[in-house]
C-alpha cells in the first residue's frame, strides 16, 4: 500500500517529535508558530546534506538522520546559542517507509537529547537530499560572533582534531594503514558530537567563535579574516588525535588542520577571562586546549617547535 | 576562473540582499541573529523546489528564483503573518555564475517587494534543488490557523482558480486548445503572486485560512478536516478563470478545483465579520468571492446549480 506524504508526516515525524519549547503551533498547518522568550534573540542556521556528496548513498539512514542535525547543532554551538526548533526539508527518490523510520530515529536521537522540537518541513520527490534549518535563542547581545576577536586574545580549540579525517582517509584508501580504523575515529566520522554545552559555556567570556567543519586552518582563517586580525599558533600545542601522531609531519597537519568534519569549536578569549572559561568548559566535560594568540598583524602564523613559521598548503574543504 | 562558494555568497547574494528588519547579524557567520519584536510570535515555513519536479530544468533562473520565494510567501499569507527573513539552501550541479545572478535577481525582485531579508543559507554541490525557509511575525494570538473554522462561518477564496493549471495542461499537450496559452494564465503559472496583503487583511476577522497550492478541493478539505467540520460549496459561485469556462463541466472542475499552483487563499469568516472583511480585502486590491458555508456535518458537499451534490473525483496534487 502506497504511503503518501501526509502519512509520512503523521506516522514518521509528527508521532516522534517532542512537544514543548514554546511551540504554539507545530507540524500540520501552513507554517509553525513559536514564541521567542522576551530578552532573547533568534539565531538561525541552515545546512544541506546531499547523497553521494556529504554521505554515502547506502549509509545507515539512522546515521544520516543524526548527522543532518549534528552539523546544524554545531552552528548553534558556534554562536553560543541554545537550540530550540528545526524544520526539515526532505527530498526522497521514493517513499521507503523503513528508511524513513530509521532516518527519523537517528534525527530524534539527537534532537531529543538537545531538546530541539521539529516544527515543520517539506517532503518532495527527487534525488536524496536533506536541508535542516535550525533556530535557537541567546540572551540579547550574548551571541558570540566570528568577527569580534581582539589582538591579545587567547585561542582555544575543543576536543581533538583529525579523527573524522583519518577515518575517511583510511576507508577511502587514500591513506595506507595497518589494522582497522580506530573506533573513536569511526564514531566521530559517523556520529559527530556537536559541542552544544561548550557553546553555552563560552557565553559572556569568549570574544569570537567558529565551528571547525572545514578544518582548523580554514575555519580559524575565516574567524581571523572576519575579525581583521592574525594569529600565532603553536603547532606543537594542537590537540592531534593520538593515532594520527604516528604519521609523518606533513600528513599530521593535512589531516588535523586541513580536512573537515571535526565539528569542534575554535574560539578566542580575552586573557582576563581565561580562568573562568577553562573552569566552565571543564564543568561542561569538554576537553580544551590553548593553541595560540590573536595578533594585530592580519597574517596567521603557524609556528613549529623550533620557532619557525610553517606554511600550510591545504585549504580546507571547498564545495566547488 | 573558478568561482568558490564564498565568492557566490559574497558577489551574488550578500551584495543583493537588503538590510533592515531587525537583523543583528546577517550572512557570513555560523548563524544569523535577528530580533523578534516584543509582542510578536515567530511564524516559520519551509518549501523545496526540485528541478524536473517543480520546475523545468531549462526554466529561466529568474523565474525559478521568483517562484522559490513565492511559494513560501504564500504560506506566510495563509497564517496572516508578515514575512521578515529567509534562509536559502541552494544545491547546484555547477557554479554557473550567470545562472546564479539571474536566479538571485528573480529571488530579490520578490524579496525586496515584500521586505524579506536573506539572513543566511547553504550552497552545496548536487542535483539542482532549492529550499527556502521563511520566517515572519504576527502579533501574539493573531495568526490564523487551518484548524479553527466553526460551523456557520462563510467560506471565501481570493482571485480566480485554475489559471496556472490551464497553462500547464495546454503547454504539456494534455488539453487540446486552439490558439496560444492565455497570457494571464502563463503569467500566473510562471510568477504566481502570493497574497501577502490579503493575508494581513484577514487578521482578527478570519477564523481559519489555508493557501491553495494543491487545488481548492484538496486544500479546503485539509482545512475542514483540521477543523473537524464540513462545508456546502456552491459550485456556480466558484471564481473560475474565464477561458476555463469554455471547457466542459468535468474539465472545468478538474482544472479549477483539483489541480495545483493557484496560490490563492481560502478562508472562513464568522458572519458578523463579513462586512469588515470584505472591505479590508477590497482595500488590499484583491478579488474575493464567497463560495459557501462551514457545516457541522464533517463531509464537504459540492452543490451544483440544481441543488444536487457533486462528487469531485480529483484529489489534488500528491508528491508520491
Amino acid at each position: 500500500m502506497p504511503v503518501s506524504e501526509f502519512d509520512i508526516i503523521e506516522q514518521v515525524f509528527r508521532a516522534k517529535a517532542t512537544a514543548g519549547n514554546n511551540v504554539v503551533c507545530g507540524i500540520g498547518d501552513d507554517a509553525a508558530i513559536v514564541e521567542v522568550p522576551t530578552g532573547q534573540q533568534l539565531v538561525i542556521s541552515t545546512d544541506t546534506l546531499v547523497s553521494g556528496v556529504h554521505f554515502f548513498p547506502d549509509a545507515d539512514p539512522f546515521d544520516i538522520g543524526y548527522r543532518s542535525l549534528a552539523v546544524n547543532l554545531s552552528d548553534m554551538a558556534a554562536m553560543a546559542a541554545g537550540p530550540a526548533w528545526m524544520t526539515l526539508a526532505l527530498t526522497l527518490p521514493d517513499n521507503n517507509i523503513d528508511w524513513l523510520h530509521r532516518y527519523a530515529d537517528g534525527l530524534f536521537s539527537l534532537a531529543n537529547r538537545h531538546n530541539v522540537a521539529l516544527v515543520g518541513g517539506n517532503i518532495a520527490q527527487g534525488p536524496l537530499s536533506i536541508t535542516i534549518t535550525i533556530m535557537g535563542t541567546v540572551p540579547t547581545g550574548q551571541a558570540v560572533l566570528r568577527s569580534t576577536a581582539q589582538a591579545g586574545d587567547l585561542i582555544y580549540v575543543t576536543g581533538q582534531l583529525g579523527m573524522a579525517a583519518l577515518a575517511l582517509a583510511i576507508s577511502s584508501g587514500e591513506l595506507a594503514w595497518t589494522g582497522p580504523i580506530p573506533q573513536p575515529c569511526l564514531d566521530r566520522f559517523i556520529r559527530p558530537e556537536p559541542r552544544v554545552q561548550a557553546g553555552l559555556a563560552i557565553r559572556g567570556l569568549a570574544s569570537a567563535c567558529i565551528d571547525i567543519s572545514d578544518g582548523l586552518a580554514a575555519d580559524l582563517g575565516h574567524l581571523l579574516q572576519a575579525s581583521g586580525r592574525g594569529a600565532r599558533i603553536q603547532l606543537s600545542a594542537i590537540p592531534v588525535y593520538e593515532s594520527l601522531q604516528l604519521l609523518d609531519r606533513q600528513q599530521i597537519w593535512k589531516y588535523a588542520l586541513c580536512r573537515g568534519d571535526d565539528y569542534e569549536l575554535c574560539f578566542t578569549v580575552p586573557p582576563h577571562h581565561r580562568q573562568a572559561l577553562e573552569q566552565r568548559i571543564s564543568q561542561a566535560g569538554c576537553p580544551l586546549t590553548h593553541i595560540g594568540i590573536v595578533t594585530l598583524d592580519p597574517q596567521p602564523g603557524w609556528i613549529d617547535t623550533d620557532g619557525n613559521h610553517v606554511e600550510l598548503t591545504g585549504t580546507g574543504y571547498r564545495h566547488f
